[in-house]
């Protein structure tokens, strides 16, 4: 049964998400600003699914999608925006849709997701926030609908589920991410390859920038807040910019001891993004709350305005705040 | 049935192999030196398998565990030298068992293992090449011995398996590797705070050291191969040492369109271990045979004698003739 509440979201189930599916045609496939592989390998993988039933459907994306997603990101069919069913995958926020927002927010007819803090801005909602990826939810999805998957869908999927994990590694992983990642290997993923392309490879300029990154560091809190600066100098010298710089959020938190990484990327000249990394007993969506931004317990984001000064200080603050709440619940882990 | 070479070592199956560890007792269970997650992994959890049904056993481990291991890793029983059955696991030479060679090298009673380059210097082997780890084997083999598996076991056998594949991303992976690691999520594992431990930890002296193994950053061979060096000096003046250098080798394949990556870390005045790491189609242990080492498709080493200069030499001349071998046969691989 559909759940409608004071949204106007209706919650479906994955079955009614099934069907609803199969019912509709002419599916536009949106994808999130700033594509990781999580959101790309979803929309592909649900593409590739549908058309496998015949179904008409494209994937758009808000911003060009990086070349080495090329092995299953490839150009789909045309689908015009009459009649068209919108479905948006891995959006957790309409504002996630960058570009897309004006023409697509308001008028998503289904969204698939796994954030809890989705804000239910589809008409149409299947969220499981339990599922360690978006990818996760469409396997389910396409097993259910009992529609073939063949190997350029499950490179998608493993992609998805991989890169969302940091590769089986965040505390989001179950049994099932593990059983279906299994289940993929049945087909010709080549998941190594695929793993070098999304982890293991990083460009020469990269490997410059991040020696430059690392010398930003600073560390406050007892040493428990590492904080990392990608100012716009940097971008520019080294040449590196947008999605290249993805990783580097993950540096934040490698320091032994350290339980909250931030790393402040200058997107503007009063503007950065400031990218949060937790390890429990913090949850970095709280902290990107009170900068204005959300996301996952483990790592969120927010967009947050002035100099790097204003910046760094308005961090500190919520971090420490933070901090403070959450110190009480400190256990140890293992 | 047994099967009996010329090396005077019996071939086993893992039903043998579980039927032996029931037929005998008082079990001293061996680990290779430099001791890593799989070595270590296995040895535990045979360790306490063993112990579920009534058997003696200790772990004996050629240099000191470091402490990152100690959620699985606790002080054994005592097992005198007399009458005990000497069992090694993850250990495909004997030369690798470093400072027990002398004592253990040629009385290993069985050796439980992954590596296809096995020397089978032990009576009798189980080897499995096809397995990711050699954690995979152990967890198969108390399955089939109806052994209890508890979380201390569970979390031995998870930290194995995660260590030895990169976190499920190299190519020795395989379905059952992700079935097995599925079936551990039973178990109370913690496996994003292992993981965190093992991957994703780095002391700030280590950051320093990268940073300055980077300078040394050399590309050969129209860039398809990256050399690295971690001289004494370095290694001196961080504080960085031992297996806390472990995670060099990897960065020396991480930059794009390096297939080869090649680290060299001074371990004497006079001596350099080289790790090797490699992509398809190069083969890291074919280039580490040369230089009189051996090791995995992707991932080998070797000692090599000479100062930085002459020890680079000989590297790059085994480099080039295994690219030169090698070339033939590239071909795209997604």
């Amino acid at each position: 049964m559909k759940k409608k509440d004071n949204t106007g979201c209706q919650k479906l189930t994955l079955k009614q998400c099934a069907k609803y599916l199969k019912r509709h045609d002419n599916y536009i496939i949106l994808t999130h600003a700033s594509p990781d592989g999580d959101t790309l390998g979803s929309a592909y993988a649900l593409y590739y699914g549908l058309n496998e039933i015949g179904k008409r459907a494209c994937v758009i994306c808000p911003d060009v999608i990086p070349q080495k997603y090329d092995y299953f990101a490839r150009i789909t069919d045309h689908v015009t925006r009459e009649n068209a069913t919108v479905i948006a995958v891995d959006v957790a926020d309409k504002r996630l849709l960058g570009d897309l927002k004006e023409e697509f927010g308001d008028i998503v007819d289904l969204n698939i997701d796994h954030h809890i803090s989705n804000t239910q801005f589809a008409k149409n909602l299947y969220l499981d926030a339990d599922a360690a990826a978006t990818a996760e939810i469409i396997f389910e999805l396409l097993t259910l609908m009992r529609v073939n998957i063949n190997d350029i869908t499950a490179k998608a999927l493993y992609t998805g589920i991989a890169t969302d994990t940091g590769s089986f590694k965040y505390s989001t992983v179950t049994a099932k991410t593990h059983i279906i990642a299994a289940m993929l290997y049945d087909y010709n993923i080549n998941a190594s390859e695929i793993n070098r392309l999304m982890f293991d490879t990083k460009s020469k300029k990269l490997i410059d920038l991040e020696r430059q990154v690392l010398e930003t560091a600073e560390f406050h809190f007892e040493d428990k807040c590492m904080l990392l600066c990608v100012t716009a100098e940097m971008q520019e010298k080294t040449g590196c910019s947008g999605t290249e710089l993805e990783g580097i959020a993950v540096i934040s938190r490698s320091v032994d001891g350290v339980k909250v990484g931030v790393t402040m990327k200058q997107t503007d000249d009063n503007e950065f993004k400031v990218s949060v990394r937790t390890y429990e007993p913090f949850d970095a969506s709280e902290i990107c709350k009170k900068l204005g931004g959300g996301g996952h317990r483990g790592a969120a984001g927010a967009s947050v305005k002035g100099n790097l000064k204003e910046v760094k200080q308005k961090v500190l603050l919520a971090v420490s705040e933070c901090l403070e709440e959450q110190n009480a619940g400190i256990s140890t882990a293992l």
